[in-house]
């Protein structure tokens, strides 16, 4: 058997505070299901790779199905293949709080990236079997299917379903990383098409949703602050430009004889820098791939293409800077005599998260003693699919060195038994 | 038989001004030879691959050696498989005159960059057997082995030994892509080591060298001059710099906590283009490969590999300009907050032509009635190995679009005729 699950649990203990197991919350129960975890789809890089509607997201889920049930909760799966674990409140005909993320994990990626928000949303329920608190309001862990999307490049296929989002002839469209149909992937994994299509909840039965989420960023380690509230969710939108010039032979062509596409990719991305900030303070603009044609030591590049990923909090800045991005690069191909080509690759609405809710995330982490400390997530996550339909908070946990979707992703347990302690108070004060 | 040679034969006689037959000169050989040499090592796309010590590059060397012969000429190999056509001068003990240029080629590449240079030269020859011409001085056709280095990544092989300056230790250890050592390939295509070692010339018996050779560029085009008179070969120097900067997740990391490796890069690439003029009105810069990585869409580019090409005809004004660049490029790493590394790859002294030499060639271009127009030689020819100890002269012809090292090089059979007679006249003033 392989050695590392124990040394993961070993790490995670290495350091922790005994003094936070307290209310009924227990680090070495987190830190044992973290390791158990981590033993499935396990790489040999150490990380782990559970795509989503594989047998390794299954097994996951049937792990975590398995403590829910030992935790005394009622376990079913709906037809999209989310689990969802229920605690019965004193007061059956309230809606009811949600709380839970994702078990899958993108090829390589790390052991905290999804598992955490099931673990600590499990955790609040533990704590109140040790302590024998019931809530007025039920209460449900929910595992959503597929959040990464490495499979079809889409992802979210769980929250998205539970929603009633599905746009069903795309859906049916797709095709996985193996060539294999969308039917085919998921009939494999024990889920049919119509279940899929049919797994809509009744959104007017769930009063909230609550997502805890590392940051994979590292403004909390920045801040030396455990948690933050979580202020949006930022909606990216991918553009793809390829500035067209003219290639040529690099020493017998004159400075002044030339249309060299890099040159005009440079002044672009220059220019980029200083737009966010133009039209907000969560606003960021990154080129993070760059291709030269032909990419010649003596060649004048003839052709570049980039990307360009715009994301902000708020749908109307976000939007604006968009349009402001693509009118400079077109000024910048024009004053270059330069050809440009964009292309909008996809472009989805941000989800702010409502000052009731941020409220309510700040009041549970002042609770702790912490101080709170707002935040913008960058990232997708099942809490935007959901946003859009039920009041929604997230909260970050501080990432070491802001690496995510990497063997070496690490929180520490400390870090998360706060999360827990946070999301604790936040569910008792919503299920009160 | 592939229909090829015969087309490009037609298309090289397509438009031909038959008055430029005149003095001996005759276009139709030209385009004859031009078309035989097409045959061999003919690509699917019809490009030439004759790599340097190929049997393609032997073939068409045996096949030039047949048509001196059949001009009249001495006809002798080097130790480097350098091929010498001589015509005996009236005073056999006066310096010869030396032109040529070489018959290899990049893979895929066109049929005028070297045959262009080798049949000229021959041309001058076959004109004044025509005409009963005997020059004073006597006067070699030359065929120089591997001159374009896609074998070995070096290249002017055969114009090295001639001049002496082969690097022995360095030599031996070359690797062909085909992981064949030096000693092999040659001894495949009959030459030995030792020979190849021991063929320099008695340089004090060669007066002068001149080289025609097409523009691969477009400022002829530009002038819509059929010829022109080079200033000098530019030395390329190759640098490559890496920017260290810090990868990141696109959403979570805020605009002024990046380092992003292509800002750095990308500044760096803006501030270059206005550096070659401030030294030279002939220097050139260009960046023509970058690499980013992990050059991700949503993730911030932590490193970016770039080459920068700088050349110039002269020496200091290059070794400048290398100079500038490199503190350039550190201001850019130290204000980005970014390491910086710069390795340099090669640095060739360019070659300037001196003002007696490109005065003789102007005045024979004169007496063709068309205007002189000076241009330097971005690229490296034989012309420049031979330069360094020799009296040099180069004489370049139009290129349609620029376009060279490509199946699409053309020179019209016009262009190649004005070409034979500049050459020829240039030749005799030489040889009287």
């Amino acid at each position: 058997m392989n050695e590392f699950p124990q040394q993961f649990y070993n790490q995670l203990m290495h350091g922790y505070d005994a003094s936070f197991n307290r209310s009924g919350i227990d680090g070495e129960r987190v830190a044992t299901r973290l390791a158990k975890l981590s033993e499935i789809g396990l790489t040999s890089e150490n990380g782990s790779s559970r795509m989503g509607f594989s047998t390794e997201e299954r097994q996951a889920k049937e792990q975590v199905k398995r403590w829910m049930k030992e935790a005394g909760l009622d376990v079913r799966e709906d037809g999209a293949g989310n689990v969802f674990g229920r605690m019965n409140g004193t007061d059956s005909e309230a809606p009811i709080v949600l709380s839970g993320s994702h078990l899958d994990s993108v090829p390589n990626g790390g052991h905290f990236d999804g598992p955490l928000g099931v673990l600590t949303a499990l955790e609040v329920v533990e704590a109140w079997k040790k302590t024998g608190y019931q809530p007025r309001v039920s209460y449900e862990v929910a595992i959503f299917t597929d959040e990464e999307g490495s499979r079809f490049k889409g992802g979210l296929s769980g929250s998205t379903a539970m929603v009633g989002d599905v746009n069903q002839e795309e859906q049916l469209k797709l095709i996985d990383v193996n060539g294999d149909s969308f039917q085919k992937v998921i009939e494999k994994d024990g889920i049919t098409v119509s279940g899929y299509f049919d797994s809509k909840r009744e959104l007017k039965e769930i009063a909230a949703f609550i997502e805890v989420h590392i940051e994979q960023g590292k403004q909390l380690e920045n801040q030396n602050l455990p948690v933050g509230v979580v202020t949006g969710i930022a909606g990216p939108c991918w553009l793809e430009l390829t500035f067209h010039g003219e290639a040529g032979h690099a020493g017998n062509t004159p400075m002044n004889d030339r249309k060299d596409a890099l040159i005009a990719a440079s002044l672009f991305i220059q220019e980029l820098e200083r737009f966010p900030k133009e039209v907000s303070s969560t606003a960021v603009a990154t080129v993070g791939q760059l291709h030269v044609h032909p990419n010649g030591i003596n060649v004048i590049p003839g052709k570049v293409t980039l990307t360009v990923d715009v994301r902000d909090i708020h749908k109307d800045t976000r939007d604006l800077l968009i349009d402001e991005i693509i009118t400079m690069a077109k000024e910048v191909a024009e004053l270059r005599e330069i050809t440009l080509e964009v292309v909008e690759n996809i472009r989805i609405a941000p989800v702010p998260i409502s000052f009731q809710m941020q409220g309510k995330v700040m009041k549970a982490i002042e609770e702790q003693g912490i101080e709170s400390y707002l935040l913008p997530s960058g990232a997708g996550h099942d809490a935007m699919i959901i946003g859009r339909h039920i009041p929604t908070a997230m909260l970050f946990v501080r990432s070491k060195d802001g690496i995510s979707h990497n063997p070496k992703e690490w929180t520490s347990l400390n870090d998360c038994v706060i999360a827990a302690h946070v999301l604790k108070n936040l569910i008792e004060d919503l299920t009160e």
